[in-house]
């Protein structure tokens, strides 16, 4: 048996940046929130498409190639196989979707490697 | 290439009630908006599982043995297998993000079911 998730009641038991947390998962996906603030590592993930829908804030997800800017109610889905990079000057609350135990820095191994996300 | 998607402006693009649109797609699942109001058919889809997440309005998903209330910024994952019946008393704003062909009427064919949703 499931429960509703309420997106703000599960972002605030969590404040550090750039860890995300799991709140659902479905066929093999789990959706994450995650509160991100400053400049993340690039990287991609090899066989995962990863979809961002922003709730707050101003996030910008540098590519290679170009750069997609954010705002709440916004969403994007990086192609898989993409460098990628996320920026956050001010917090930004992010909804994520993505295949269950996609490593939230993909090919790199960072500081900010989360292997074990937790489930709130 | 993929753009982003401003969920506000595709919700502009139609105004019919319980014809999901596509507007992205992820590692074999589609992400779709829809506006509904009044009672759906009771179905269930034998294989996925669903994910509602509200973005204006107050839905409740009846299911045999429960039922959920969503506000908006809350969402509810409905397990495959489950039969489920979404309600709207006034006009719901949901996205949905389920595998790709997932029928939404499901193991029932209606004059609600809807065979290709178009993509927005």
């Amino acid at each position: 048996m499931t429960d509703k998730v309420n997106l703000q009641d599960k972002l605030a038991l969590f404040s550090d940046h750039w860890r995300p947390r799991i709140v659902g998962e479905l066929n093999g996906h789990q959706v994450k929130l995650a509160k991100l603030k400053g400049e993340f590592v690039w990287h991609r993930h090899e066989h995962e498409d990863e979809m961002f829908l922003v709730l707050k804030g101003t996030l910008v997800i540098r590519m290679r190639d170009r750069a997609v800017t954010l705002q709440p109610g916004e969403m994007y889905i990086v192609p898989r196989d993409t460098e990628h990079q996320p920026v956050a000057d001010d917090e930004v609350h992010v909804l994520l979707v993505e295949p269950a135990g996609t490593l939230n820095t993909g090919d790199v191994r960072d500081a900010l490697t989360v292997d074990r996300p937790s489930t709130i």
